[in-house]
This record gives C-alpha cells, structure tokens and sequence, in this order.
C-alpha cells in the first residue's frame, strides 16, 4: 500500500478565466487557484464548471502545466479528465497522475446515451489499463442531469471489487440524497470516499461518513462552506448548512456558470472575468444588476478578491 | 461563386472498424469506403454510427488522410467535425476544409445542456470565423435524441442570414418528420439542403424538396437505398421505400451500431467486424442469431460483402 493521503474536504471545480476571444487566460488563472488554495479550497480543476467539456485536451493539459509551473502543489489537485473518447480520457489521465495529482475526476463516455453498465465498465476497465499506474485514484463523476449517462450503484460495485485500490471514490451531483444516502450505506466501509455534489448536502454527507464535497460556489463563497466542513460537529452547523444555502440559491437562480464569473468580476473589479466560451453566454446587465442585489441581500463576501482580478 | 457541386443523394455514417484491442482497422476502413462508393454511396464519415465520438481529434484526422491516401476522392467525403469543444471542431474542420472534402457535418457541443441559442450561434460563428475558408460547407446535424442539444428552427434562420454560402444545409435525425417538413418549408428555398437522418423519411423527403438522406444503414444495405433515390418519381416508389423500411427495422429492434457490424462479420466471414469501442458492446450470440434469422426473414442481401473482409 502507498502512503498517498486520501483527498478530502471541499474541493472546487475551478472556473476557467477566459479572453474575450475565448482564449484561456493562464495568469488569472494561476491566481483564482492560489486564491481558493489559501481559503483551504482543493481544487478539481476541468470540471463541469470550469467549462472543461469546451477545452480540448491540449488546453487542458496546457493548463495543468501552468499550474504545476505556478507552484500549485499537486496533491492539492483533481483533474477532471473524463472524455467521450477512452482514448483521450487516457492521455489526460496518463498526464494528471505523472504530474503527481492527488487524483482525477472521471466522467463516463458521454455522447451515446443508454448505454449499458458493461459497457461503462469496459471503459473504466480500458482506461485504468492503459494508464497502468498504481498511483492512480479515481474519483467517478456520477452527473446525470448534464451527462445523461449515469453511473449506477451496480457498476460502482464491480469496478470497486475489480479495481479496490484504483477507485477511490465518487462526485454525486445527482441532487438526489437518496442516491448519495445509498452509495454511503453501501460503498463508504470499502474505502470508497463520497463527495457530495454540492454544499447543499454537505452536512448530511458528513453526518452520513462522506469526506466532503465538490462545489462550484466553492469558486466563490469558499471561506464559509470550508468552515462548515471543519466545525461541522459544533452546534451551530445546521445555521451554517442554512447559510450557505441561502448564498447558493441566490447563484442558482441564474445560470450558474456565467453567474460565478459575474460575482468574481464584480468583486475583483476586473470585467472580463465575465468571459464564458460558447455554446453558454454571460449575464447580461440586467441580470448582473439582479444578481449583485440578490448577492447583497443575503451577506455575501469575497475576502481579498482583488487578487483574482 | 464557386461552382463547387452541393453534395446530395445518400450518404451513410461510416462505421470504424476496430481490432480487439479498440484500434481503428484502418485497412479494413478503406475497404468499407470504398465498396459504399461503388455502390453509390457518399462517405458521412465520423458521424454518430460511425462512433467518432469514441475518437480523438488525432484518430479522426489520421482516418481521413487515410482515405485520402488511399484515393478516395473528397468531393464525396461529408466528415463529422463537431465536437463538445469550439477548439476541436476548428481544428478538424480545418482539416477537412484543407482536404477539399465536399462538406463537414457539424454537431453543436453537446456537454452543456439547457443552452441558448444565442450561445450555440455563437459557437457555429465562431468555428466558421476561425476556419475562415469560402470553400467550407456546413450541414448541422440535429440529433436531438443522442446529442440532447436540438438545432432550433430560429437558429437556421439566423445563420443562414449571416453565413448563407457557408451553411448548406442540415441532416435531420429528430425522427420527427414534422420538423424535417417545417425546415423544408422555411428554407429549402433559400439554398439549404435537407438531409433526412434514415431512409425511412427518404421518400418523403425527397418529394417535399429534400435532396437525400444520411443514414446508418446504408453502410448494410446501401444498393436499395441508392436505387430508390435513383428511382423516386417511378410507380413502385412507395413499394420500394416500404422494403426499405422492413429491412431498417431489423436493425432497429438492436443496438444499431453493434447490429450493422454484426451482419457485415456475418456477410463478410471477418468476425473481427463485430468488434465496437466502450462505451458500446457487441452483440452477443443469442443476439448475433435473432439478427441474422430476421434479416433473412426480410431477403437481406449484401452484394460482393466479402470485399469487406
């Protein structure tokens, strides 16, 4: 057995700055991470929220290595390297666990729809095969509402059984806790590591033997949703779940993606935070104003957001 | 103007044929393009049959200079270029455009759902400013069911106002004939070609303005196919798109992808044929004999099928 530390607490899939030609701006991006990195935030970077599905694998891998020339420690680091392709998703893979990554984020192949569990299972089982590192850690990213390939309780079981050490763990961004409630019951006494989707369940998956969660709103509200996770046995925990709550329902309320960099910008003073790159599109003004207001109405911060800009 | 010939009449996605190991078969690829070629069919390679989506940016453009090597000519070449990322799809199109191929069949990005169709204009827009070539042609491909991403009516309309020499028309696997109809209706006029998704809409289309379809069987039954579009204004019209339609729905009653390789491993004698990449699985034999007793059940025939070996 390796001595690696199992990854936990909250991590965040990492907004991407992008250019106004929708280039991906490296230097904005090295200091959000530094940024999330000093509030206790891990980082998950290419996931759903970072708009990694519109990054080809040489700009994902492009930015990793401007991270890890940065300085960013890569234990502190989760890819998102799941692709359509097994081909691809093993070059990314390959790339993340040399570099040293704590471990990666992995969709299931993505475009054909209804596929059966034997086939996702070969997929994994391809991938882990090829990269054929004993270091690798697995993070399986079950998304059905975005995906539309979910990854059920039955498969999660035979890759852990055929591969125990390799899965390491899952991303539950179902928004179901009776799925997160039943990966715990079923999977959490094999080492297998459950983090919720959101802040939403932080408290319950706590309370239910999950490790933490991976949050988008972990991009902007870190300091609060990293305390609950390091208090959560104190008293005040269920006022804290309730408050972060509050915070993220006013982000969901927009779209959530150009919502994050609307804040970022509004609060580091630098507009082009706003950048998305297609197929979404930024707030527009009117819906900025209506974000700002809604954000000031319940008591949101961003310490030190002038670094970010 | 150029005087570069619209692509019409049938096209098929062409199936990948891969080893045991998940390789392209790039031998065995050459082979299939150019028996559909014989027998009239256009080559729609790296569409959704033809698992492309299971392919790196790096396989697909080493298959099609493959076939380009091998002489296939690419004025009858219509490759997938469309990717999740905006990146991706400029590269491979790029290629195709530089290739002569006669057109590229486009998928939206297909990650992020719920997207608006500012968003998705934006990202058409932004692939046809970067390739940035009056040679290309564009044919979106609406296919709701797997891409989960439609191509709204009002977002032809917009691009074919700004880009009406680049986008040329659309292949339609909505499987709803009234939408094949209302893009007939509101734009056939204007230059834009519409391409039914499966020979079962290829009568109808045709006599509603339509100039083919693109559909996976071709790649098993391309002769009757062919014929009817050949033929379309006889008297037997109805009786021959009616065969059609008996042989498509053996197919159909399977997982299509695996189905159709199984009956070329089966008319060919190479069982290497029946092999698919993750996240699709092959046929099983039970399987493999129900398709094979229903295809005879329906006079299936494959002409000179054990060129494909």
């Amino acid at each position: 057995m390796t001595a690696t530390p199992r990854l936990q607490g909250i991590f965040s899939p990492v907004l991407t700055p992008f250019n106004a030609d929708y280039s991906p701006a490296p230097d904005r991006y090295v200091r959000h991470c530094k940024w999330l990195l000093d509030q206790g935030v891990g980082l998950a970077v290419f996931g759903t929220n970072s708009e990694a599905n519109s990054l080809s694998v040489a700009e994902k891998r492009q930015l990793l290595d401007t991270l890890l020339e940065a300085g960013v420690p890569p234990s502190r680091l989760m890819p998102g390297t799941g692709t359509c392709a097994i081909t691809d998703t093993i070059e990314l893979t390959r790339h993340a666990v040399k570099a040293g990554c704590g471990g990666v984020l992995m969709l299931p192949p993505f475009y054909y729809k209804g596929v059966s569990d034997e086939g996702l299972y070969r997929a994994y089982a391809s991938v882990i095969d090829a990269v054929a590192d004993e270091r690798l850690r697995i993070y399986l990213y079950h998304i059905p509402p975005v995906s539309n390939v979910p990854i059920s309780l039955d498969l999660i079981d035979r890759l852990l059984t055929r591969f125990p050490r390799t899965i390491a763990g899952v991303k539950d961004s179902s928004g179901d806790w009776n799925n997160t409630s039943a990966m715990l019951e079923r999977f959490a006494a094999r080492g297998f590591d459950v983090f919720a989707g959101s802040e939403n369940f932080l408290l319950a998956n706590l309370r239910g033997g999950g490790v933490g969660c991976i949050t988008a709103t972990g991009n902007v509200n870190p300091g609060p949703i990293v305390r609950l996770y390091q208090t959560w046995r104190q008293a005040d925990a269920d006022a804290q779940q309730a408050a972060l709550d509050a915070t993220r329902a006013v982000f969901a309320k927009f779209p959530m993606i150009p919502a994050m960099k609307a804040a970022i910008a509004w609060k580091s003073g630098n507009p082009a935070w706003r950048h998305v790159r297609p197929p979404l599109v930024e707030l527009d003004a009117a819906q900025a104003a209506a974000l700002q207001q809604a954000l000031d109405g319940v008591g949101f911060v961003m310490p030190n957001a002038g670094q970010l800009a």
